[in-house]
């Protein structure tokens, strides 16, 4: 780390001075300490977000920062974890990009009460961040993907498509911010992942390879058959009216990034759920994701999401 | 991620399947989750390894990965926590570098029955681990690098020199396993830590970027001066005879990635600590950091340990 790196490492660190009351040695020492609250557990995610992979080479670093951190919280989120802390490792090749990324990660990480706990800044030819997250949830009360039942209903919180389209749009020079807000800030759904646990969901993945790559995870994983209305999704005839069917069928199922939430849940939770989500389908004996249109079975892509370079290079 | 990764990434969990009790959502879900024990803390550490970097081009790839999870469980060490969970975020160009990385990482979690609780691999053209380790330890144990106190002994455990040496003969063509192994052999001294601070010591840090600036972070964080004797480092001597007594002295100083812990401990601990580590020095009221080499001052480096490629090019 060079020595101009170092004072901005502390500058993040000046930033972002919020602790957890449990932390009892904070940043700044060889590793940060946590004290376990009794009967809780600890969720904990890494994700790797790289300039050109997961996000055009002209994005603003900040922005790229702060994306980079929410993708992180939306794995906590789908457990039904309140989130704690963050531990950013970063790349970049110069004092200026290193300062833009410090500065969307203080923002993130002010935005949601998050403790930044460690990290790490490297002087290297490619702009990347891993985001460590970890937070806290009551011990066997994780949401899996793994633990739906057949006749369960199957719920989306938040909207799919759109970041994909907005990626798109971005892509082909459009930079009208309302246009591309939806890929430019995740907002991890948090609140609602605490929500649905505390009601009793036990099944939850959040959408970030497209929604029919991830039901497929948790069809797999359970050992159920998802049918899916694309029709019932939040904003689908926004989607359509922007993109066009065809296009927007493309987005919702295999657009990526949208960091929704996918539940299911029994039926006597449909009322108290009514709120927090859309009711998209529900889980059948079987296998696999079924996903119809309007009474009309729908053709699911061959892949989900490969981020939009390896797209072409792969 | 292609699915060429998405194989590998396959093959990295199946080659360590090993968790630990307390976990209740093992690697591939959103997030691994861990139940707290009660009485207890966790530390948690993250470290970047960049080709190029923090190791050379040419430098065998699952070596390199063994080496990062090693520095980072190295920072472990450093609080006296027991290590416990690896979450490993790579990157890298091709199939053939990835796989390479997941033997290395898979040779070390097994080394050191570690649970690999989740990770992410992501095709870039930047060959680079970001390495997150957790431990435990009880609550309000860790040492710290802020706890020193005038009239404290000083220690260290292992050495110091040697792994820089080793690089340097790397850089300079010799392959002989011997010179090489301090570089590319890590050993971070966990049971050394859990020992020390079982036996009450208070202060330690990781020599991660030569003795010299690792003792001044103790010293500044502490607000003592720290009387150091360069000779009473272990392997001194050999240090001396392989590299000369002014080179030897740069090394042991500056060299930096010698992974020993250096911690300060009260005069009555001197008999139990003797099997353990070397008593290279003492604090005394004041500042900064003072080395003596047969009674005579040495003149301290500049700098610690900048990553070999930016010495060049910072």
């Amino acid at each position: 780390m060079g020595s101009e790196f170092e004072l901005i490492d502390q500058a993040f660190r000046a930033g972002t001075t919020f602790r957890w009351p449990g932390t009892e040695v904070p940043n700044g020492d060889d590793a940060s300490v946590h004290a376990c609250e009794p009967g809780m557990a600890w969720a904990v995610s890494t994700d790797t977000a790289v300039c050109g992979v997961h996000w055009p080479g002209d994005f603003p670093l900040d922005q790229a920062a702060d994306r980079a951190v929410c993708a992180a919280l939306s794995d906590l989120a789908a457990m039904g974890a309140a989130a704690r802390q963050v531990w950013v490792a970063a790349t970049a090749p110069d004092a200026a990009s290193m300062r833009r990324l410090g500065r969307g990660l203080c923002q993130a990480v002010q935005r949601f009460d998050l403790e930044l706990a460690g990290g790490d800044t490297v002087r290297a030819a490619q702009t990347a961040l891993t985001v460590t997250v970890a937070g806290v949830l009551p011990q066997a009360c994780a949401m899996r993907r793994d633990a739906a039942k057949p006749g369960d209903d199957v719920w989306l919180a938040g909207r799919v498509g759109f970041s994909a389209l907005g990626l798109e749009r971005w892509l082909a020079g459009d930079r009208d911010p309302d246009m591309i807000t939806a890929f430019a800030r995740v907002e991890p759904l948090l609140a609602t992942g605490i929500a649905i646990r505390e009601l009793g969901v036990c099944c939850c993945i959040d959408i970030s390879d497209g929604l029919a790559q991830d039901a497929g995870h948790v069809a797999r994983a359970t050992g159920v058959a998802m049918h899916l209305d694309l029709g019932a999704c939040e904003g689908w005839p926004d989607l359509v009216a922007m993109s066009g069917e065809s296009r927007a069928t493309a987005l919702a199922l295999a657009g990526g990034d949208d960091y929704a939430l996918l539940f299911t849940a029994p039926r006597r939770l449909r009322e108290s759920l009514a709120g927090l989500a859309q009711r998209i389908g529900d889980c059948r004996p079987g296998a696999g994701v079924i996903v119809n249109l309007a009474g009309a079975p729908v053709d699911l892509p061959a892949h989900g999401f490969d981020h939009f370079v390896s797209e072409t290079d792969a």
